[in-house]
């Protein structure tokens, strides 16, 4: 760390959106080293170098400094998933892709290092903006998917539209979810496929 | 209690399903008053009055009294889920029965009562054989249901039956698992409706 970020008076004029950025990288380094749990302000003020009201005029709270980091790591299975639907052209293996995606990225991001899943957790569990944030992602990419296929003809038209997206939805739920997919590992392999040839199969015109 | 089954020498002759009997209903008793967890066999001979030894000439430990306890309950949601799909003649109509009565018999003998609740986590976080004799009659029954649909033409018969099996296995899991199912309840309304809606749609010729 450098002598910048651990004396106690924040260098002079940093913008207020880099200070943001050293809050949130050393709380990341905090919370995966000591649990995001047990870490308090405190703490992180201690680790940082800064004083405690300092970082309270950045964040206003412990959660709103989980919030952004668990919002970036969302922002991150968005990108991936965003990245997966727009390789390809046609709407249904777009859906194909994104089941993949979204359990792929979720996986990883949740669980494979760890780093987050603690994080991930309270912020399923406590229903925090950016959990609910990235539900509503993953519910408008379906509806959009959704009447792309409908537009082109390759998805069935008969089913009200909104109907359609909310069974999509609650059939991605369990992956999407970090307290359901903790639960899910040992489908996580056959799962995307096996519900993507499902949803397509009722999906077909 | 009777003074029979208080007495710390067992009652002269009894069959031995009726002392299984007896200690299951006082283990169920005393499980949902202290919880399962912190439950000990030494408590549960104390307070039946029987020796620790005798509970154990019939129990081999305290997870086999929960496992006959647990199995009593998934029997119960067996039953009740049997009786919904054989009340009606067509398949399409039996997998919406299955899918309202997994979910509503499910609820109700998880967590309505809380009686259970901390048993059948057990059952499904440690994989006992009465929580994986469920996931198999579950498969069953959709197989089953599957393959009338097919014989009489109402179900699409070019997927091959157990990838289908194994997608709607998979829909239905986060309802049937109480672990999934404890995080699930603010779709068990909408849920069953919904999803057998799409499986109904998937499954169309």
């Amino acid at each position: 760390m450098s002598p910048a970020i651990t004396s106690p008076v924040p260098p002079r004029g940093p913008a207020d959106h880099d200070v943001r950025d050293q809050i949130v990288v050393a709380a990341t380094e905090h919370f995966s080293q000591y649990g995001y749990e047990k870490t308090t302000v405190s703490d992180l003020a201690k680790t940082i170098g800064f004083s405690k009201a300092y970082i309270y005029k950045f964040f206003e709270s412990k959660q709103a400094i989980g919030e952004m980091i668990c919002s970036n790591c969302l922002r991150e299975i968005e990108a991936e998933v965003v990245a997966a639907v727009s390789a390809v052209d046609r709407p249904p293996e777009k859906l194909r892709r994104m089941f993949k995606a979204i359990v792929e990225a979720s996986l990883r991001l949740f669980f494979r290092d760890r780093k987050l899943y603690e994080i991930a957790i309270s912020s399923a569990t406590e229903r925090w903006r950016s959990a609910i944030a990235h539900e509503e992602f993953v519910r408008q990419l379906i509806l959009e998917v959704l009447q792309q296929g409908r537009d082109s003809g390759e998805f069935e038209r008969k089913t009200p539209i909104d109907e359609t997206a909310a069974a999509i939805y609650l059939v991605m739920h369990p992956y999407i979810n970090p307290l359901l997919l903790r639960h899910s590992f040992d489908h996580t392999d056959e799962a995307p496929a096996l519900l993507a040839g499902l949803v397509l199969r009722s999906l077909s015109p």
